[in-house]
């Protein structure tokens, strides 16, 4: 009897430890400040198991715009589970002849896993290399971190995959937003892309940029 | 004309830096030496699109065994391309009554996306608390790093779903296997667990452990 | 003479970069918020030489109990001085017959350094290769990060340690506690670890577990 | 004379082990391996000071070029005395009128320092925020890792500029050459980036770009 | 018309987690606390390129001090864009004779750049082997972190001087002022130096020290 | 008994995947080539508990010397078990009136761990505070990354510490053997360091230098 009230001081001084430290996790607070290394840390006595799940990849992104493609992200910002953790994912859906646009996630390396139907994938390398490959269900590509890649519905169906990221906040620059659905002055985009000013107008004019 | 040779000349030298470098990725020679970073690098120019691809993952792992479960890994070890970029993939198949014992990943933290089927899953904390869920088709759950969790099939039928890893080599420390299936004196198993030596044999003459 | 004020303005300025600023260290202020990497910064000008000493491992641990053994540690939480320094210490002991059961450090490799006694250590590492040394007085061994690992004393009279880790706050999951201290449902154990009901309900009954 | 010898003794154990170890730093051995981490260490005792300099940023780039500008790099691939250091040059020369394109380090930070002219500069961020400065003689800037972004020279003399990065091995992906000097097939550049396949085929002849 | 609606909803949601979330950067807000990453983010709302741009180092420091040098720092104290992103930068003046005393910076490895005039740099490193060399304009010199290291204008005209380091707060630890513009007692330093009690006094007076 | 067969098989998948990889650990191959993150692993067939454990701390360094006090360390390239780990330990021993002079661990902070007599430590912060504590047996000190520290026996008997460090190659620059014991010229510590040449030559003569 004394032996088990000794162990269970033992375990309560561990107990206490745990929750009062920032140990093993680190779930999101979004009202607290954050820092370079992401989001404060939730009190571990507020902590449940619902913040380890996110449920906003079970349903199919709306495919019904210009690029009949969606993603959805479950970043730290969506997904307070996974702050500090240095992991995080997200849902692409293509629809027939979907296209997730060139871009890059500059904080983070990603794999892509087809659930469903056929992608086209590729990446450019800092020297300029082109590695493109067609995804069948099942397959996976890895695309190394920072490097300008797309995603093309390649199959006549709807597509489906799960991307995830070596970052609990890869960020995402998709190239035709940071061109043409900005103010970046035409005449600035023209002298560093050398695309005609009237190119660079008439994709403004269609994905609302401006300048 | 001269121009475009001049920044022919401007590209070349760009190009011949890629080359020469550790650039962009590392895909794994594994002939080479390997050190606490990874694998050595294969030589850029005998990289291709195949070596960012892995399609060991797209048909289903054996489930025939004693668990009904499999798990195919995409680590650096089997899947060139990874190698140091901080990430890696694996497959979980759990036919009906499927189960992933309790493990940990030591060097990684994880994320399940159920694919296909229901899935009851869980990890400890520190501090022992428990945190488990049954998760649906497009749910996702995050395991902290080197927590010890496990994957239940909680549906009638198979189950599919692919985990993440914030580590090119997050190792995976099953703790049936570690106690059961190796040569773990028994005397000090049950020194350190309490498990009754002969529950210890028991489970040893199952998994086919020693001493 | 206006040599030395010069200086003196220069070196002043040196001052009061340091004293604004995220400069060498960064005592926990546990009133604060936390992070992923660690708890806030102390004001600079309110830290003093007691912030980087701790006297709590001076004392032996009390060793009264079941595993007749003590684990005191000096991480973040306790030590505000090694906040962010990626490093910690904590003591160990163990009376004769004492056992530090089966565990992980979620977060940090450890290093052991015997002080006095004998000790007999073991790890397990993820492909079941159990590797056990026993260890006397000033024998060092290391346990690499996340994998299970254990300490007895293997000699008749008491056994000091101290171990060190490569983290601030390196966690610390006891598998008994994890599973026999919590309120981890004994059909799930079962059903993750092949351990008979029976056996996890007569070890909840000792550790105090429930479910 | 005895204690001397002694701590003649006691230095020399302390320099055979820097000697025969990883310390301090680690200059690239361009014939050893390379890994993730970076090149291969040249033994220590061939290292000598020449490793740690590097003359190739005294003397201008060659700007006689179609964007009268050029980048000459610092990296590990040419200073054998940054590798696995965490942090590399490069120098900017911009004739009148020059550019250097947009651009990303997908494995850097970036800050740039205007030496000489009068430099616009800027970069566009994950959300699409375009963040864009007119900088002067003793200017410093910095890029965050991976994102878009350019300079010009805005005035009418020649300029320079250093820029340093948070690594050994930043990475330079020129926007225009990844899908102008590339072999990027066209339809493909055109259903990732909406620019029409004749803009593409134009941009292609003068960079040089094939598919 | 209704496809341009559906992709700037889906842009605005792209938006809107940039906005909430800490991505691509994270510049100082000094008012909030800091942790051991560095200082707490800013509102991306109250992010203008002012912040990433600093113009402190455009101007000489002031050389007329015993040293006849300026040491400029842009750390992360001092520019608020670098917090988090592992590098920051100063500018160096050295007048006729001018001297950096022997320093370390204990959390970076350094670039120094010569844009003007001569300097003779060198460092030890563990071993104890000094590395020398003089530096004209345009050469690059690495300082591998931590190591004992100094600057001196070798030329007889005014230096000029850009150190970048591998982190937005390097520290900066001035050897002398360590020893002799501290209140480091007399007694102990002779102890750890071996220099003599009057030396240390004597410098202790001109450079301001105490005890 | 197929099912045993059958997992069986799915553990030896595991094995293989081990034996074959880089997990958990490399211990050192002192034959191989090393890099920036340490030494090549030993082939993981060939390692046995041996390698993780290290003898070479259980007896007392030699103090028989100027300084009447010893370092023995554990870096990786005395104990090939922690190369990559990032942790390392060495033992002190101080005679009476022994002395560690001022130095330097340019890689790592410490946790020094007072385990026999009485040691008074401190350290040197960029901010020139000097904090100094005096500590008996239990006491355990941190010691910031790369800042000048020191420790002497401050009582009458032996001391003894274990000193544990943040890096598997912490590194060690004795400030005395940095300026006194190297070939660091003369007039270039003078100039850098204001301690009069004729200083600078007796030191020289005790300590070994030249130049």
């Amino acid at each position: 009897m004394k032996m088990i009230l000794a162990i269970s001081f033992f375990i309560l001084s561990l107990l206490s430890l745990s929750h009062a430290s920032v140990v093993d996790f680190c779930v999101a607070d979004y009202n607290g400040p954050n820092g370079p290394a992401g989001y404060s840390c939730k009190s571990p006595k507020k902590v449940t198991e619902d913040d380890f799940v996110y449920h906003g990849l079970a349903t199919s992104g709306n495919t019904s715009n210009i690029i009949k493609a969606a993603v959805t992200p479950a970043f730290d910002a969506q997904f307070a589970g996974v702050n500090g953790l240095g992991i995080s994912i997200a849902r692409l859906d293509l629809a027939g002849g979907g296209v997730i646009p060139l871009h890059t996630h500059p904080g983070a390396s990603e794999i892509l896993a087809v659930i469903q139907g056929t992608i086209c994938a590729g990446f450019v390398a800092s020297d300029n290399t082109v590695y493109i490959k067609t995804l069948y269900k099942g397959d996976v590509m890895v695309f190394p971190q920072g490097l300008l890649h797309f995603q093309i519905n390649s199959g006549g169906s709807n597509a489906l995959a799960f991307v995830s990221f070596s970052s609990a906040n890869p960020g995402l620059q998709i190239l035709d937003f940071a061109l043409f659905k900005s103010d970046f002055p035409t005449e600035l985009i023209t002298a560093t892309t050398f695309i005609d000013a009237a190119v660079v107008k008439k994709l403004k004019g269609v994905l609302g940029g401006s300048g």
